[in-house]
């Protein structure tokens, strides 16, 4: 194994033993809620975005341990977009990660409120950040301030606004970028930026909104061909289901080949964001890699 | 005009003042969605959290002009509980405030995400409290992880989730109690608390805790009654509707009188709560009272 597959491997079961502690707590008041939140938090996922906070960390040599709040903050509020994006009224998807959606298990109410749920859950996690943090409570606010704007409606509630719009109308290459760039962009801009905010280091928070933009990019448009080509067995979702709502797409838009030439102008545009010292950012870039050259 | 209607005349002004202001920004990737959320926001309503924030900012000698960041917060989470609430998932309402509800403007899909937009954006506001405050960064995220254990799955949420499981079994007065403990007393016990948090007044947080609790519950029971007894064109929205769903309610469990009887336990209770000494506490008492004695 390389350093970065081990590192890779701890920080995988680090981020799960986290996820698997957290909900596991009794809510005497409402069981059912606290059990639709857990459902689709555990219900697998590549859990990219706390890596990314991970690996964002470990290039500014912040201990793993302490991104334990930020990385179930991201890791909330990626899963209470997908569980709103499910529902009936926005994509009406049944299958996610080879499971029912939590709608299908809990219904339509009970799954809009753990969304809900989960963003509360989020912005809870990490405020308690500042009870003895070794980050000052001055970063704590800074990092809430870039997550709230990352999720909220200038970032990837505006990207889920847009993709709704363009179910009903041609988009262009240009269109396409920019709601992919806050759908899927904002959070992994978000997630990359975590530990340089909490550690006040802001010439790091500008290297990593960068490399965030482009690893986003390049994993929407990877996302887009898999769609296309990828196996629906090994997806865990339905393929082909783009085409049939006539959503543009990149492969759509340029062709597969084109696309795949796109990934990579991005994959490289993410390398050249964290500048000429490479060194500490072989977690970074091996998540990159990893993540462009998925099958699923 | 008394010294507290005429506090009161003034708060309101401010509070209305600035929820116009603050949603009035340009949104050039996703106008809808501003669209949606303002729509709500602007719809009306007593503004009563905001106004409980800046009665108890009075109650501790913090200035009003201080409060904007957190009454906006609480206003935006109450007003995304209400567009949730309306979906025809949950309880399916057409008309709120005498409006078209969210859903029926805008759509379903639209209605969700503007509800997300508002919860993001009452937590964004309140980080911003970060910036040039006169609150330390330390305090102002103890009033955050404060606000979301009050709307999260331990709250607001799980009183909804409550809220949906009972319109299916009967409940008991102490359910009933449970359920709006959550549905309207943590929002108001958080509005209440908001400036003790801020000002890290531990001693006054806990009197406001209690203060809101009966405030909220007083709320809640004369807000049952209204929908039995009220007179629809003055309420804004369907009265009846409750017995309809033959929804445990306090008139429907204890019969009007009795009811009325427990919110004037419950302002009372209020009232102690503040302890002996009510110099202060003038603008929080006359709230009580309105919330109790009107009409719609």
């Amino acid at each position: 194994m390389t350093p970065e597959a081990e590192w890779m491997a701890v920080a995988r079961i680090l981020v799960e033993k986290w996820i698997q502690a957290d909900l596991d707590r009794p809510n005497p008041m409402a069981e059912r809620i606290i059990e639709a939140m857990r459902y689709s938090v555990l219900a697998g996922g590549k859990r990219l975005r706390p890596l990314l906070v991970l690996a964002a960390g470990d290039y500014l040599r912040v201990p793993l341990e302490s991104l334990r709040l930020p990385a179930l903050a991201l890791e909330y509020i990626h899963t209470y977009s997908l569980i709103h994006d499910d529902l009936p009224a926005m994509d009406n998807d049944d299958l996610r990660r080879g499971k029912p959606t939590n709608h299908k298990v809990f219904g339509e109410a009970l799954a809009i409120l753990a969304g809900d749920g989960l963003l509360n859950e989020a912005f809870l996690k990490l405020s308690e950040l500042g009870v003895d943090s070794e980050f000052s409570s001055g970063n704590v606010l800074r990092a809430l301030r870039g997550l709230a704007r990352a999720s909220g409606a200038e970032g990837l509630i505006a990207g889920q606004t847009l993709d709704l719009a363009s179910e009903h109308q041609e988009l262009s290459l240009a269109g396409l970028q920019t709601v992919h760039g806050r759908k899927t962009g904002a959070l992994f801009q978000a997630a990359c930026q975590m530990p340089a905010w909490l550690t006040g280091n802001m010439d790091a928070a500008d290297r990593l909104h960068r490399f965030g933009w482009h690893f986003g990019l390049a994993f929407q448009i990877v996302d887009d061909i898999l769609n296309v080509v990828g196996d629906a067995a090994i997806m865990g979702k339905s393929t082909g289901t783009d085409s049939n709502l006539s959503k543009a797409t990149y492969p759509r838009l340029v062709g597969v080949e084109a696309s795949w030439m796109m990934a990579r102008g991005h994959v490289q545009s993410a390398e050249e964001a964290l500048g000429p010292d490479l060194d500490n950012a072989q977690r970074l870039l091996s998540l990159l890699r990893q993540a462009v050259n998925r099958v699923a």
